[in-house]
């Protein structure tokens, strides 16, 4: 019964509205002695701050995040780990929301903008703050990611998570090409520098006609030890679904071969293992790091589809809360193609799920 | 910190491994005074039960279910419900095994089939019933489909689940053909009788080939509500993907138009309202029934993907426990195609998720 | 694994130290539609303050609450309801720290002080903010008074909840004088005026000599219907015990009458019932309010034992964190009584539990 | 929301009737290659058994435990354990009901016995199994003396858990003669010989006149580590509290000095702390092993009251379902004293206390 934490023992729960004072998180379960540095915590922030580029919301936020509770330093703790640690208990953490222009919304309050949980919101809660989408903003995932700032340094530097757009429209990358690097080279988390002048043109036309593209984003964790995760309803698989189906706009999730998995034989779908020089090596990884729901010691490797920006500038159909039929176009400022700035996001979310496993698993087994 | 149990309110806690005595479930929540009908759950169990056609496992089980608690009947009780209902208290189901057949599996004691969890499951616990895979058997559904079954029932009437595959191997149906009624005419669960020959000839070649086949599954709930589901973490969207990705061989999920929605521009993805005669239609179901993670009271439209069977007579390279490279095959009697006779089993999960998700709105909306 | 997270579905979780920048609260579950009021909650705050009267802390805390999240209000909403309301999202209150004196502490940074949860907490986390006991000071449980104070509103105007102080050190009160106006004209919660000034004499004198004195409190809830709770694990007494002993320096909880209920016959104990006019009357309360761990209609009636406050001027033996045996005064301003300023958190506590199980019964039996 | 689930990592779910056809658990969360052993899990149930003298009801129940899942053996498990071990997969244990004579409750179907359950359960459920109490009987302990065994071997042979009875009626035993051998030679688990001729005399008097006694219990754990338990809402403490709270007929429960701290001054209360040739001496153990939620290291000491059986054959004033004034008489067979056997099983739940909390400590902490 926890809508707003996500996690068992690394437990997130995060608070606040688009336009609101502030939002944040509280981290509960974040081990004691583990180092928790500002600095780190706002690089990741800054990855996922809108006004970056043109193909993301020209909202201007500083997303300045304040921790509160839950770390502490003295002389000999700087002595020991270099700087402020954690000490076990809850790690609050507070960003400001500064750029809000509520008046563009105003006239959004009583229309429910299609693709949007305008209309389920209202028909479940009845009041609604309806500012910017409220809690249903992507605002909301400026906490996540400072959580999983967190959950990185609970992983360790032995754990690497990486991810990338894969697809924006119906233009997919080379993956021949992936390079790492230049994911970071360009606005779009593109690691194939080939394709980047067509999403580039993609966009602009999407955004000069007032519309929106959808995308893939894949996210990969290297370095997670064999045997993470638990069977049945507790799988690693499964948690992983669940925290990026809750990213906005997600519609769809795989691991490893995925969707792609159906169409091969049993043969082609084997993940083959061979002892090389004592070392286990597997042949493939069409389970992308997982077997019955528990990490095997490779890549994991997740994609998840992000549906376009439902917040365009075109007209569509749709009704008022009273029950008249209109028109509507959503002004404010929007992100023509939100699948970008969800890839820190869904790298957070990873983060956070291992980092959870990570807890549970020495819990259970002791290692 | 629930490995084995699934649902917030309505909570369903599976035990039993492949090839010991029994197997089962508790369900704790569920709410009192509904009709609880032995034959309505049996009569789903005889849908998942192996042995049924020549395209799935010929392991023998009757899977015959008992109810040990929660369900009451007295003369007053069945005057006004018609027959046993539930008290509130947990309803523990049993099925036992009767085809252990435990010596086909001696060999693999210290092998690890690839694809299987036999590697993971060793790395994480140390000690292991390998029998037909134990806990990580896809035997452990059983209990599932009966806790779906009462889900059901805690749904009521109005709500209707249905399940069918929709893609064998490489082979997809034809959507326009599309007939509930002939998913009970073929061993496949297929809505499409065109389709059906393809299907057979395909699975004939693999089963004879010592093979396997992926599939791709779509399950749909209508009647649903609009406003069941909840925010970020609670979102019904991330619950079903959770479920979906909890099944045995499951490697991808989606909502709606799932990753054709990366493709789709803003206004195409977009599912405009209209009122018609004072009612509420949407004009097109992109988003599955779900928005902001609640439902909109259109169909639920779910699919998932199922690897192909891991268990094949073929020979895979692999590795002994002790560390040795060897060639595997897998004896037994397995299911040329799981994805089969895993429709009842998503059915249930997601009438599980469901009957969860009217509880929680019932308690934190009080509708 | 919900350690500074209370309840299941008013989920009420708590942040801060002493020492730090602010503390507060996140309630995840409050239903939507609730009038929320700033000014009320600061009302139930500033009974809980500290330094009102010589028999408390002298630490200068206003306690100002501020809500960050989840009410919401605009011209509509005030309209209807009156001003902001819940929105059924997050309700995050947050509230300065104001008058630490953090280096009271430094000297006991490496010192256990006997009683207090130094020791323990240093024993389990290796690191730990000793400012002023860090988390474990009961400066935490402003948050969860803020929080009882939102529970109270769900709770509704037919259910209140009080509480008194019932006995100091080994002096009781005299329960015939009982009267609820009383407990608001003396400092100590006291509702039998002729106790009084023997508590202002015993709690003088042991402020005099440095030391302080233990304390019983009552809290009772009245108006709360018959069928809240659930059997088992999920009792409502279970949860109020679990409540109770939360609270810091509480060593003890009974419902009804509670140990005294060892020493009666199953006659005596036995709360007998009559229909008087049509309405059910109970002729005793010796359960308390609570049979079968679910609701009666009778009052709730709770006591919970507080252990005298653990800092105290006069020294006592103790050793420190590199293990030499030392004398250990205790300075910095403290509570001569912690039962005193407990009354308010007891109170706020039984309200969270009871709005909590509101919830919970709406959800599975759904009256 | 676990109403029938106790425990976050070692999580112990029952369920069961007092007159259905059997009753038992689901351990989630054992650890792997832990020892279990059907015959030492027998002798605890054993000690819990009816009928092994005339103080405690006369049904006859051999109570044999059957193990359904989640243990496994063969031949290199008892060479290198010594017999079946736990699988790390849930442990489902069942106890048939042998001795259910339905019909002599048939009479109380529509009346509510004071002090039992079957008032507000009605209310809460509508429908209800009254036979016996149905959910409500002391018969589900039964399974929590099986799991308490389990958790017992999780604990390993370092930690000892111990009960007694220390008061039946206003009889209370002489401290200074406690004897736990003394405990297993009488029938009231009592540890001071002098005491055990005096509560033979109250409770054959009881028993010939129709009528029933409370009693107060004490159980101990020694051995615990200091660092187990966890701050503010998962206190070990209020752990504990909400398990004993759960047992049947429990009234107060207190930890250490208990309500006798409120009388005490804060000297007197202090446990001091002394290095003794390098050990941590405490010079008393008023905190009962608990400071801060977290444990000390001392032995842990904990009280509960029970109240008289509410099954007396005198009559007493009560209702019918229908709204009638009745006089109700209890026939069955019935506990002159609940508190004695309910010590065996106020051992168990300290027992799944204290291992949930050894496997919470290690996934949070490390150690």
């Amino acid at each position: 019964m926890s809508h707003n934490t996500f996690g068992h023992m690394f437990r997130v729960t995060t608070w606040g509205e688009s336009h609101g004072p502030s939002l944040g998180c509280v981290i509960d379960g974040c081990p004691p002695g583990i180092r928790i540095d500002r600095d780190t915590i706002q690089s990741y922030l800054d990855q996922r701050r809108p006004g970056t580029s043109r193909f993301v919301t020209q909202r201007q936020e500083p997303d300045q995040v304040k921790i509160l509770s839950g770390v502490f330093d003295d002389t000999e703790i700087s002595e020991e780990f270099g700087g402020p640690v954690s000490t076990g208990t809850p790690i609050s953490m507070l960003i400001e929301n500064v750029d809000q222009r509520s008046k563009d919304y105003s006239e959004i309050k009583d229309r429910y903008r299609p693709g949007h949980a305008d209309f389920s919101y209202d028909v479940k809660y009845g009041v609604r703050d309806y500012r910017g989408g409220g809690r249903s903003s992507a605002r909301e995932t400026a906490a996540r990611v400072a959580a999983g700032a967190v959950a990185r340094q609970v992983l360790g530097n032995d754990i690497s998570i990486g991810g990338a757009v894969v697809q924006i429209g119906d233009i997919g990358i080379n993956g021949d090409n992936w390079d790492w690097n230049e994911t970071q080279n360009n606005p779009f988390w593109c690691p194939d520098h080939e394709t980047v002048p067509a999403w580039e043109n993609l966009l602009d036309e999407r955004r000069k006609a007032g519309s929106s593209a959808g995308a893939v984003i894949e996210v990969r964790a290297s370095g997670v030890p064999a045997g993470w995760g638990a069977p049945i309803y507790g799988k690693i698989d499964s948690e992983i679904a669940s925290a990026m189906m809750s990213i906005n706009a997600a519609k769809g999730v795989e691991i490893g071969a995925g969707f792609r998995a159906a169409s091969l034989s049993g043969e082609e779908n084997a993940d083959e293992m061979r002892l090389q020089d004592g070392n286990l090596e597997f042949l493939s990884n069409n389970n992308g790091g997982v077997a019955g729901g528990i990490s095997t010691g490779q890549d994991i490797i997740v994609r998840l589809a992000i549906k376009p920006t439902s917040s365009i500038l075109n007209t569509t159909k749709s009704i008022t809360k009273s029950g008249e039929n209109i028109d509507v176009r959503t002004k404010g400022r929007h992100d023509p193609c939100v699948g970008i700035r969800a890839v820190p996001v869904a790298e957070a979310m990873l983060a956070c799920v291992l980092a959870d496993a990570k807890l549970r698993h020495r819990g259970q087994v002791g290692a």
